[in-house]
């Protein structure tokens, strides 16, 4: 096993007990980049001097006895979108082109101060608008996309070249890749991490966090980055606990809500049967099922769409004035689309997003989370854009990318999303499991449990080719 | 000394230890309404015969020892945006002209359980969208306009018409006719009081709360209003104290916050004396005053009406395709200039507010009150348009009206105005107490401290008709 293929969690044991140094762990890591870049695309940049830096830096500091803890000398890959200092930083766009910033992002700052090794920056959806992530290929099958905004990051974690990669999530953009490309990602509740220098895509709806490519990866990411920020008009000064505290207590009795409407329509067989069948091992640990009715349905990409597209183009206003021909053209639409809605319009999502939050809040008295699929399908083939269902809709794929992950989003509940199995293609699909806000531990602790009864979660893709 | 000359807090004495009935009383009311009504308009709709019955019912239950608090007996007028069972409720608009609905709004249920007795709906401006009330005349001159949108409960309280006179307040409604009439009126802390069956004019600026002849008045008024309700989606769970409590416990040692700029920019030079000699009485007292800048002021009415119109016009979509010709030309311009208004603009008043309240937010680390004049003048002469001002600058009346009282509604916060004199002209002018979010308690008690060492609150308004 080459040490790229290891677990955050594995990596961070070899490195505390010295049997693998950061050097090491940064080496096979860029080696696995130089391998699979060219079929993947997964970074907008790679900065293998200063990462190979970074690791001797904590190769010595570990050696002194300064071991910072568990993300010490572990590779990161942050999504274009972040602020890196000193790093290009173009949310993946010519809007951008050229950008250097002189400060981290709050978030990368706080990961590289816990020690972790960037390696580089990961293709976004240009500005996060969109999920397809059209530079980047999924590692599965590169013939098929990787799913966005954070596709460059869900292909490189699922890959093995960097073993976290920071996303952010506005309908989804954590989840879709992390469901696409067989990792696992968590949408913290709004307001658990600070946004503060990641390029904007809807305020009141973006979310920034971890993929990784087991659950307790991403409960160790978290307390890094989790905390209040005043500075981000969105941050929430709630206390951040031990996410790995509890991890392992198990599920027993557990309260956990299977929807009977939305999640489950127009959604493949093989993820129908495969959630299912997930959802069957978490009733073998002891939890308790319960049937659930999602409240709004009808409303959620309504709302969903009417917040987020004027919400983006007030962000871009003054570049869609003087760039615009910068812009990619689909980018360019839907910033001057958003540009046409109304404030009646927009306060009307405003009040339906409050509906909404009141009655997901009640579904949850009866319920500690709620299980459902992340996607209605495995990866989509490039350049598709349709998914074509037995009732003959014809539904546009951006649109069913988000179908399912839009409702964490509007009510800002945590949401993770972990691998459950593949379909006949070989192609991983994903299960979302949604908590009250702030109980990421809860929504943890069950993907936990999924896993350790599992062998679905963890495993390095292979970076297939198909022969043409 | 008729009984309708009494204030809440007096009369409610007479009526625990029996010295007074609440029939009496209400009689006496009823007789000053009779009397003054032609010259005021402050009704929308007196019920009389009901008044008599509700208050022969108080009787009865004080009677057979069945004493409900303070409020019991205690005659009250409900701004007609209030939804009254079985009375008329028209927001003074031929839009729901004969509109009777079946339940009362949660604030009325609440004060009718507390024993009050209802004795009439008070004129509004048409939806509460204007500071005028055209209906309604100013008593301390009739040919003065009593401020708005709660000039019927202004006037009315101002005359004795009744002892507590609700009002509402999205720009400044309730401490505007405060202010020109020469009573008190508190816009509690936005989320403290339920506006549930209140006509809504801006959802995320509208309060509600009560108009009253003096300080402690409103203190015992508030906590029968305040509490949470969940169906009112601005509402927040925060407990309700005895606002009474420590009323009388004094200033000394208070940081008293005098703004330096913007509340005393372009008043009239007799609001600028009369203020900063109530300042100083709180001084007296053992107030500790500290300068303090204002931040944001240029941003303040821009931020309020990008909010405020599309709101507006949000709420009055339908009725406004379906009824434009029952608006009157004023209001129905507003509403459709609202729905002009794009999302990107109402996006960016709303991350102004945001920052707004942070920066005033962090203003009262160092100050627990700020005091400021309410209006910028006494009340102006039925049909004025504009304020002139030394600088050359002409004001449309209506931003001069908003102008100070709008502050406390971006930010939310608490905001008492009380009269603290009379200009040149015998007009009663107000001085505001804002305070921190849920802390009316302190507002409250700076206050009645004035109020203790003064004698400008609590007047009855002589209701004169100039000779023409």
């Amino acid at each position: 096993m080459e040490p790229f293929e290891l677990t955050l969690t594995a990596a961070a044991g070899e490195i505390e007990s010295r049997n693998l140094s950061p050097r090491e762990l940064t080496e096979s890591v860029l080696r696995r980049i130089d391998k699979t870049e060219e079929a993947l695309g997964a970074f907008a940049h790679v900065c293998a001097d200063a990462a190979l830096e970074a690791a001797a830096h904590a190769e010595r500091e570990i050696a002194g006895g300064r071991y910072r803890g568990p993300l010490h000398g572990i590779p990161l890959g942050v999504k274009d979108l972040y602020d890196t200092a000193g790093l290009p930083s173009t949310s993946s766009s010519q809007v951008r082109a050229g950008r250097i910033p002189e400060t981290d992002a709050v978030t990368v700052a706080r990961l590289l101060d816990a020690g972790m090794v960037l390696v580089g920056k990961t293709h976004t959806h240009e500005f996060a608008y969109g999920g397809l992530t059209p530079t980047t290929r999924n590692p599965w099958d590169t013939s098929r996309i990787p799913g966005g905004s954070s596709g460059g990051s869900g292909a490189a974690v699922a890959a093995g070249s960097c073993m976290v990669g920071m996303g952010s999530d506005t309908a989804g953009s954590i989840r879709i890749p992390a469901s696409l490309c067989g990792t696992v990602g968590l949408k913290p509740t709004y307001g658990r991490v600070s946004r503060r220098g990641v390029a904007s895509l809807s305020w009141s709806l973006d979310h920034v966090g971890p993929l990784a490519r087991n659950v307790r990866d991403c409960a160790l990411v978290l307390p890094a980055i989790a905390g209040f920020d005043r500075l981000d008009t969105g941050s929430l000064d709630v206390p951040v606990p031990d996410f790995t505290a509890d991890l392992d207590g198990g599920i027993a009795g557990l309260r956990v809500g299977v929807p009977s409407n939305y999640f489950f329509d127009r959604v493949h067989d093989d993820v129908d049967s495969i959630v299912r069948a997930a959802i069957g091992v978490l009733e073998g640990l002891g939890a308790e099922l319960r049937e659930v009715s999602i409240p709004y349905p009808e409303q959620v990409l309504a709302a969903e769409w009417a917040i987020l597209m004027p919400e983006a183009s007030a962000y871009h206003q003054e570049t869609l004035r003087s760039k615009a021909e910068l812009y990619t053209a689909q980018t360019r639409v839907l910033l001057e689309v958003g540009e046409m809605i109304l404030a009646t319009d927009y306060i009307k999502a405003l009040r339906v997003r409050t509906l909404m939050q009141r009655a997901w809040a009640d579904m949850f008295a009866d319920i500690d989370v709620l299980v459902a699929p992340t996607e209605p399908f495995g990866a989509p083939l490039v350049g598709a854009m349709e998914a074509n269902w037995p009732d003959g809709v014809a539904e546009d794929i951006t649109m069913a990318l988000v179908r399912l992950t839009s409702p964490a989003n509007l009510t800002g509940m945590p949401s993770l999303s972990l691998p459950v199995g593949f379909d006949g293609d070989g192609l991983p699909l994903g299960m979302q499991v949604i908590g009250r806000p702030f109980d990421e531990a809860t929504v943890l602790r069950v993907g936990q449990a999924y896993e350790s009864a599992s062998d679905t979660v963890g495993r390095i893709a292979p970076v297939v080719t198909p022969k043409g």
